[in-house]
């Protein structure tokens, strides 16, 4: 499997950090770009622009490249389809995709991953090419979650865990006891600006505890997908709400650029905890 | 028991809505107005303003007014203590308040209503005091839930079902299978007003499914605490938010100015569906 992988590219950082991952492998990478929803490319790899109305267009344009492997990377925005563009393969599909795309996330990447691989690809996770990307357990900053902090690290980790039983989410923020946000299909950004708007009547006192971003998989995550994802913004956002620090789970949350996302912590005086499953 | 009904009064119309109620059947009523939180009082009640911090003058005011029964309306914001400030009362209860203010929202509640109950207190929920604001099972606007809506009001109703196991939040919108919003500690008008501004490509195709919004009662909500509201700004939230429609639980959410709802939503070209649990 010497050929280039494909990384079917959503938003954010990960598709960039993935084709350089694999770069240092020795690897190439092909990008396979969703029409209307363009990424960011600053290496110049191949692009493949697809439609999931013709799915046919896109194996053979993946196979014509020599892809034999896939990765997802990053959050692709639900398409609103148009059946009239159909080709074959998405025709013959379409009783598969189209119930999909009601359930949650989950079901239809569950889909997306089902279908790639009977066409033969091996679907590799965002972790598995780049297992520099999940940080080990532990404390990573200069500041360090106190007791309050741990306990809302601890609930907010409790939130996240009941939401993932109904295929909603990956992270929640807790402050003194309190769910000030929790993660719906908008993601981590917007929730942590929601909290950031908060009146100061609404949150508890700032004095006593600032609250916690708790990020985590969902229980049962198929692992072929990528992992919930923090980097820069996300300290930036964390900080803008007031918060003290970041919890992620060890092993289920990838750190893009951990370097600057460490020294953006210290910078805010935030912890950043790698923590492991029911640790207090 | 013919004295007055004490209402301790937090935000929203609730407060006066069950005060007219009282006044229709013959009952007087007391506001009880937590320090730094004032309530609206069109229509002139005696006050008696409280801080956690002195509870036995609160205990002592409200028996000085002939009160014998008491009535929690609307939510109150968790009030920043200072123990300085403690009286006797508030000292000998401090094991109690202090850790339970720790907690989610029910176990805060919980311990409160204990509190007056212990010092002889009868404490009436709102839905007993006025049961007219419980409306009938049914959809009670022109516009009727498609099956798209219907199965949108059942994911919200999981949604809610699994958050209150970990004690958060009593709604949820739905759109086309996919969760637009979360309810966290903020409320109801926060996550509309969110939901409001995502960006369309965050969102289903709106012709297909605008969304539900879904509101019911923590399973296992102590029913001595006023249930969820709605009232006309919901619907005004729900519009802004393009959603195609509200659906409450049967039994468990209390509608506000309930004709002044139904006009909204008809003018709006919204249902609102008095949902029975598990209907489709």
């Amino acid at each position: 499997m010497a050929g280039p992988v494909a990384i079917v590219a959503g938003r954010g950082a990960l598709p960039v950090a993935l084709s350089r991952a694999l770069a240092g492998q020795g690897r190439a990478a092909v990008l396979a770009e969703m029409a209307g929803f363009p990424v960011a490319n600053p290496d110049g790899l191949p692009v493949v622009c697809f439609r999931v109305e013709k799915l046919g267009a896109l194996f053979k344009a993946l196979r014509g490249h020599g892809v034999a492997e896939v990765a997802f990377a990053g959050a692709v925005a639900r398409p609103r389809l148009d059946p009239a563009q159909f080709d074959f393969k998405t025709l013959t599909l379409a009783p598969r995709i189209l119930p999909a795309l009601k359930g949650g996330d989950d079901a239809t990447l569950r889909m997306v991953l089902d279908i790639f691989e009977a066409e033969g690809f091996a679907v590799r996770a965002a972790h598995e090419i780049a297992p520099e990307l999940l940080p080990p357990a532990g404390v990573l900053t200069r500041a360090q979650p106190g007791s309050r902090d741990r306990k809302d690290a601890a609930r907010a980790a409790a939130i996240v865990a009941a939401l993932s039983a109904v295929d909603v989410g990956q992270g929640a923020v807790v402050a003194d006891g309190l769910a000030l946000g929790v993660e719906a299909l908008p993601g981590t950004d917007r929730m942590l600006a929601q909290v950031a708007g908060l009146p100061a009547d609404l949150r508890p006192d700032p004095g006593a505890a600032r609250g916690v971003l708790f990020k985590g998989p969902k229980a049962g995550q198929d692992r072929r997908v990528d992992l919930p994802v923090i980097g820069p913004d996300t300290v930036a956002g964390a900080a803008a709400a007031g918060l003290s620090g970041i919890a992620i789970a060890a092993g289920g949350v990838m750190v893009l650029d951990r370097a600057a996302v460490i020294a953006a912590a210290n910078a805010a005086g935030l912890f950043l905890w790698v923590r492991r499953e029911g640790e207090t």
